[in-house]
């Protein structure tokens, strides 16, 4: 069958919104394509089953959530710092605000991945392979921290993100952004090249 | 109609396994009344529309997460610092782990909320209620650190929790219980009554 990779991409934001507005139940063929706005049929010819359906979804807001090449150009042109992590997680922190289904969707993948095996593997694979870029971005870039750094880090940039996400006022006064600032500077070591004020 | 408190309690556990077991939106009076082994009708009797019998599950799973009072009464006996802390987050470690369905189903509760606004606003009341709560205490008994210093801990928390207890290997070789230790030594102070072997 011919595939277009412009509708193939439409039918995986259909499911998207499919998963974060219906939940992983309401994920069906059916519901993607009406969602879509796509013949009936559609999607069934550009996914063999529903679970090739959920894992494609999943890995397609890893691409909605990655940041803008503009952002990462300026990113690396500068020097690893503790600064540049905590803007390079404030930058995370507006793209999962800007892509709040996105997000959710995923976390429905992972109460989903709880009752099927075979989506736990993959969407395990996927989301440990995005870590695991990170911790080797981290090192590599040479930031201050180590593997430990990163790994904290971002399991409170989580802890954050389902918080805010799905019970927003839950943190009310406590804005996300200070938060942020807040998790970056607690876990985040200052660095041996901080060029901070109480360096002699 | 005359309610029972046992069997109230016995519906609430089958509601938190059908939430974690089958999702949102697989819960149902009848699902319930099939996994608690009770006679057709019963959780209708009990619970006055799906809403509440959701809200109450939510606020059960708490009840069910909250430490022993032996737990208690020996941390409240020992001075306050950060690393009575950290053996109050390895307890809290502990009781999610054994408590998997009961954690899972408030995932699945919070997803919920998304999509039912009074659901939202009664589950963030209790949410909200307990990170207060553990911020008083915290306060109030004098552990080292402020108010943002608990609202981190908790997030960071929670987003252990998450990845741990819906994709347990993503983490793999890194430790949970060596994971809690690292983030109470990066977000909460050593604090001025801490024994140390640092302290003059």
């Amino acid at each position: 069958m011919r595939q277009n990779p412009e509708r193939r991409r439409a039918l995986l934001d259909a499911a998207i919104d499919v998963l974060a507005e219906e939940g992983a139940r309401g994920l069906t063929f059916r519901a993607v394509d009406t969602r879509a706005g796509v013949p009936k049929g559609t999607a069934s010819n550009y996914f063999a089953n529903r679970a090739e359906l959920l894992l494609q979804a999943g890995a397609h807001v890893h691409v909605r959530l990655a940041p803008t090449e503009e952002f990462m150009a300026r990113f690396l042109g500068a020097a690893p710092s503790r600064e540049q992590t905590r803007l390079g997680m404030r930058d995370l922190l507006r793209r999962v605000e800007a892509d709040r289904n996105g997000y959710l969707a995923l976390l429905e993948l992972r109460l989903e991945a709880n009752r099927h095996p075979g989506i736990r593997e993959e969407l395990t694979r996927t989301i440990r392979d995005t870590l695991e870029e990170n911790v080797r971005h981290h090192l590599e870039g040479g930031f201050p921290g180590d593997r430990g750094t990163v790994v904290t880090l971002y399991l409170a940039m989580t802890g954050l993100f389902v918080e805010h996400l799905t019970l927003p006022d839950v943190l009310g006064d406590d804005d996300p952004d200070a938060l942020v600032d807040r998790m970056v500077r607690a876990i985040v070591p200052e660095g041996p090249d901080f060029p901070g004020p109480s360096l002699p």
